[in-house]
């Protein structure tokens, strides 16, 4: 359906276009406001000039910024885009009015080649009126600015990017400060304008009669960098500095813009840095408050020890983050999904699984609950109530009755107690201890009856096919009845 | 009841009054400092102040200030203002009152027309003494700064005001600056103070026959703005710096003011960049949160890329504010028009809702809880248990059994069981997908009996109304009408 | 039981005591180095130190100092301390040991008074040494330091110290600059040390056959603090700067303290300024989670504006905290007397209450909620089931019927239903709308129910005495006998 | 099973031979690019050099520090590490493949012996090669950058390192600051380059006929680290400056270099002072909301007091740490464990749980709740309900009836009432007042008739054993054997 002169906006022709586009601009804004100072105002230059437009480099390039600025144009005019409900608009008249709106004020007066326009009349007004008329490019600046947005997150492109603003701006200012000086040179009775100083300085004195004498580019341009930077990052060395009034308001300014500059560059590295440590903060901060429970409560050495491990082994595990936050997080229908993926081993594999449907599988899958232990960890403790019935995914996990080895369990072994057959839970009636570290899958005793009790069909086949390795029920614990008695009512 | 010349303290003309006020505030603010300095010690604008009052322009408007500032007092006794019980005050004698406690004394200080009262004597002594004594007129700058209080949240309003107060500090250091050099410079044996180096920077040396001889005003001005500036910015370039004792001791000075004013600005500046950075930053802590919980579980690339694609929709929707909690902080009454107007559409349209009084209808938006499902999206799984009803307000939805469509549903479409049939939920008999992005309105089982519990003569006409576009209850699934009996009581 | 020569540590005498040693501390940290440096060294001075020690009255002081800090040792054996288990204790004994393992060495050491015992001979190398040896009486600020860490919640107090610290620092800098300056100037071949440079630009040469010619103190004092200050604050004006190695030197170590303390400056700034604006912070995240909340959910203008409203209202009400969650902060037994307080005014007045048991009224108070409504708000709506008896405490309340005003409630009336009377919660058959600013106590039906239930003597008496001032409930609403019934069981 | 020669990476050899190594990285990046740029280029040094190679005693630390290096290669191929699995893995050829995967080949280039290889010829190309290529030592520090990475944790530490890297950094540019000027000198037409300054302002001037003219190496050196101190630290005296093109290019790039480590000292200071007033502001914080909480409720005196102090009393308790929130953060099992600890006194001591399985001790310990009472506080009132058992550990408690003391209860002392013998918690009797800081264990009623429930064999145990020092219980209260009545159903 799309015309085959229209461009889509995510296709490799005009990603590649956008960044050829924005090294011209970049182009520009480095050499506009150069050739506007240093060359306009030069004798040579202006011979040069002067013997027409095709004949120098720099020109011809010029002269292609010129017509790529006015393809570029024509291009955004065939280019799709993505309105408002997320779709791609093709049609070149909502293309045209969506443009219209937007950048293209902008990609005109930059794109308007001046050059070509008062061409002919080569008078020093004219070139210098087109110098500055072409600092109007700059305004295309302000599209790449919102290009650079996105790479906001990277610490390190932010400052990149600061360190090359500040060099721009800094080339800018230097063009200023030379044009300045260049400006007031001839009126000021007092040779006290900088360029004179550095002529004394580097032994290249101004001569009235000679107009080559003086500095050469090269000096009056690294000069004026020298003095923006040093102006801009507040060192100040002196050794150039403002002598007339002219260029002291000038530096003032530039001392303003400095400052401004250099706090936000030095927020930035703020921020950055408060960001680099925010992890190491929030470890820091939790330790602490760990370190002062124990102290609190005087918690003594192989308590405290335990501890001090588990919770440097669970920060090393999760990185501090609570995973059942970030579960919640989802809604439902992923949740049991990622439920589902977690307890896959064990429901694909587990014979007690065997048979149950879909939606079934689901809901076991939302009521599993996976925990990590350390060896030596006690699971359950004798005489403890059995609330849960485990399957072993990993690790090797050993069952202790006074201290005497009865079992080792490993790898999609069950214990716990036979569910469905009491109303009430049981008591353990032995010590369950990790060997090594072990991922276990819980399920709470209500939680499996509650799906039990949702899929009667499943439940059958459940109550046939699971098999304890190891039932931990103490068979000889008193049974109680009733619930307790009163003596008053 | 308001007397004729009350003036409101919101009415128009208080408010161009006050602007007029700022202004003229700021104009003595910088003006009066400058005359205090350059001007009064000046030999021809001694001679001009000789010369009578009312020649001069800037007398005339220092006239106009003075009078100004005492309307403005007048006008004061005049304007209402708001108590501690939020009420508007307009009686005359309650007004000066409160004017008298609050900023009368401040007022009136800076409105005394101190050229006026020691007008006649024309001495030196005098015209400094008036200058010293203007600078009462500052302390009303006192009140200006509570008027911008207002404009702290806004960081950029809150550098330009640092930037201009600090270009004020620096115009007021500048005029205390060229005040000590001046002051000091006759008394000097070796002709070292900065007015004598600047005189011989510039190439206009002082001469000690010729008053008029050395830099200008404007020269001294500019240079001590310079010197003030490259101090506060901790630039120094030096080539104007103290060499006496009292200009070294007042650059300590400087000194100590501008590293204070340079770290607030950048505090301000960082304060600024981390609230820029706060939204990326929380959006980047969550994203991180996610990305850790997919590679803590390992979870492989379809449902990984869900879970990736879910969070940045579910983010740049609601641009990560949990949109419950902001709720939940308004009071009930508020929270259920605010569920009237989110489910409006639904409980206007639906034939369900029809004949319900309106406390009903509050009591069922209350209820309902909208969810946002992306395409592809399986909202209900064939065996899940049909905990709610659904109501699609957007996209469509296909419902599916064993992978083949037996539905597709639009807007208005109602899906789930016909709750208030069964005692306890069904099971879903088919697979329920989002086609496009949809919105639905989801109300629990549960809820929706309670409501119709306490509305019965809603209730027969919901279950007379309602009509299930498709019933996803499966009728075949096994039936249980008791709950599971265990073996050992 | 204490001895009349003990001192308690919080008497009014050592706190007066404490201070004056802190001015001692302050005048020896500034004029132990001052001396030091610059008397010492000094031709007139070394002259009229030989003189005799009781000649001059800067020697006076410091002995004044000596004897001081000694009394000060005493003093510290009979002052009492607090113990870790909150005991003062007032033993001499424990007092000695205490002070011998706290501060006892430093204090000795600070104040043996090396004059005296070094007294009679008056050689240049006996007094640059005293000089070096009484540096050990800046120990003490280790104290003082302590004693100012409780300051350190006040932004501005940590700014002042920081100035102060800062300028000592500069200040103690200061005199080894001129210690190094002068130590290294004889021994220069080339004059080019900064004293000589000094002399050169003052005009004042320095004069090999004239002992006291060059710079005065004066001179050299500013002038080295004058630098120090530059290099600090990283202006370097340069007029003054290292020409010889140890000169360069010591200025690379002055420069990095210095970038130190001007970021210690800056840190301290950035968080004080932070603080400052994480009111305006909080309040701003909020609001603008309002904001995008109602964005999001496109709610318009009337609801739009009464959210803002009741938001904005809110804050200035509560300054953004949740008043409940700082109520849940405390134990039970300060909870319950904070309601009782709450609830005075109620539960004194109202006839209802009357004849309660206190344990009666701390368990009412503990269930009341006070809740405030702007004017407009609807508190209950006609048909909302009536879940809570309202008692108004201040402002005045409109009930309408069909929109017809048919009660304007104020204080101290009751409105609701008689909660007693039956078994379900019934609807309401009217709005209740606040006309002003209306604070209001209400308690759940199921709390007030509770509580009967828990003292059946007040029961009685609470059944009797209630009286709604406006009976809300609505008696033509049908009446549910029985739950809904289901089709299948 | 570990081959004799394998070293562990654990063992203390070789932790003394990283800090040995660690020392070597440190010279050789302090004094490789010190000889390249210093001496090589130096007349007298390279005629030493001519000599032969072992006679200076820099060369033997130089071939000692080639030697070390390559045996640190060896020792690495036999040094264990951890994989991921967290084992230790000592085969040769998995510690091989490791190293060679990792550090190898940094480690390679650093080590290569280039003054060994390219001896012989010792013209001064070579040298200057040789002085080049050694700079590949610096490539070890990147080694040293990963080791210091756990000490970031520490604020000084942080803070101490990046005062290194920056003196690192200072020295490093100073060596290529000698370089250039050296390199530029005898080319320049004008001698205005920095060496050429630098004679003229120290009085040695650079002599064409006499090579060694001019300053020495020491004084080129200090100057060269005060000009480059003074750039980065942006403080710029001015009298060291650069004049030619090339050094002002190269002054540029020191500035850029400079604001970006002073912006990361000033970021890293900025948090370090944040993280120390992070406890301050926390408490802080909370303060305010309290005193918010007691004004917006005006709370008078008597109870504003006790509400202040009981939070400063808390906060210097618990350090403003939710205890409970740490506990409930360990997994059950080892909650259990800590909660055994906290009332072992009680359960070890305690007649009433004499006789207690394991198991019954573990489930009561978690029960328990542990307050503390100051004195002065009213535990229970008289006329409240009576929901717990409270067993003293810590302090004196007084109760009364109508103000008249009845009892005084200490350590070990039991009040409450006796649970089991009544279906509803009855009333007290007295008030229950603390007379010093409390410990109290307090257990719910609920719980305790929970675990008695489920430990029925403890039950008849506990009952016998457990003796009330006083029973609160109020046997006059009307006891209501129904719940309330309604009049309608």
């Amino acid at each position: 359906r799309i015309n085959k002169f229209t461009i889509l906006h995510y296709s490799p022709f005009k990603a590649v276009w956008d960044w050829l586009i924005l090294l011209l601009v970049i182009y520009t804004a480095v050499f506009t406001p150069y050739s506007a100072a240093f060359l306009l105002n030069d004798s040579e230059e202006r011979k040069r000039r002067e013997c027409g437009y095709s004949c120098s480099p720099l020109n011809v390039v010029d002269l292609i910024v010129d017509i790529m600025f006015i393809i570029d144009i024509l291009i955004n005019f065939r280019t799709t885009y993505v309105n408002q409900n997320e779709e791609v608009v093709s049609d070149p008249a909502k293309i045209a009015i969506h443009y219209f709106k937007g950048w293209f004020l902008i990609d005109m007066v930059a794109a308007i080649p001046f050059d070509l326009l008062i061409f002919g009349s080569g008078s020093e007004e004219t070139t210098t009126l087109i110098g500055l008329l072409k600092t109007a490019r700059l305004l295309r600046l302000v599209r790449v600015a919102r290009k650079l947005d996105r790479y906001s997150e990277y610490g390190a492109a932010v400052l990149m990017l600061l360190m090359c603003i500040f060099a721009l701006i800094a080339h800018w200012l230097a063009c200023i400060w030379y044009a300045i000086g260049n400006v007031e040179r001839p009126y000021l009775a007092h040779k006290i304008g900088w360029l004179d100083s550095l002529g004394e300085q580097l032994g290249k004195h101004y001569n009235k009669s000679d107009a080559s004498s003086g500095p050469s580019i090269k000096d009056k341009y690294v000069t004026a960098l020298y003095f923006t930077f040093s102006s801009l990052t507040s060192v100040g060395f002196g050794n150039v500095s403002p002598n007339t009034n002219s260029e002291k308001i000038f530096s003032i300014c530039v001392m303003l813009i400095g400052s401004l500059m250099y706090a936000s560059i030095f927020g930035n590295v703020s921020a950055i840095i408060q960001r680099l440590y925010s992890g190491t903060a929030r470890y820091h901060m939790q330790m602490l408050r760990v370190k002062e429970f124990i102290r609190f409560h005087q918690i003594p050495n192989p308590l405290r020890q335990r501890l001090e491990e588990y919770f440097q082994h669970a920060w090393t595990y999760t990185n501090g983050i609570d995973m059942n936050m970030v579960l919640k997080g989802f809604p439902e229908c992923l949740q049991a999904d990622i439920c589902l993926h977690l307890n896959q081993n064990l429901l694909q594999n587990c014979k007690a699984f065997r048979g149950a449907s879909k939606g079934c599988l689901r809901a076991l899958a939302m009521k599993f609950k996976t925990t990590h232990a350390p060896p030596g960890d006690t699971l359950v403790h004798c005489g403890d109530v059995l609330t849960a019935l485990y399957f072993v995914s990993r690790g090797s996990i050993e069952i202790l009755k006074s201290d005497i080895v009865v079992a080792i369990l490993g790898k999609n072994d069950i214990f716990g107690e036979m569910v469905h057959l009491y109303a009430k839970p049981g008591k353990s009636n032995a010590d369950v201890r990790a060997l090594t570290y072990c991922d276990l899958h819980k399920i709470q005793r209500e939680d499996l009856l509650e799906v039990l009790d949702m899929y009667p069909e499943f439940s059958d086949l459940f109550l046939t096919n699971l098999e304890l390795t190891f039932n931990l029920r103490d068979e000889t614990a008193k049974v109680h009845i009733k619930s307790y008695i009163f003596f008053f009512p």
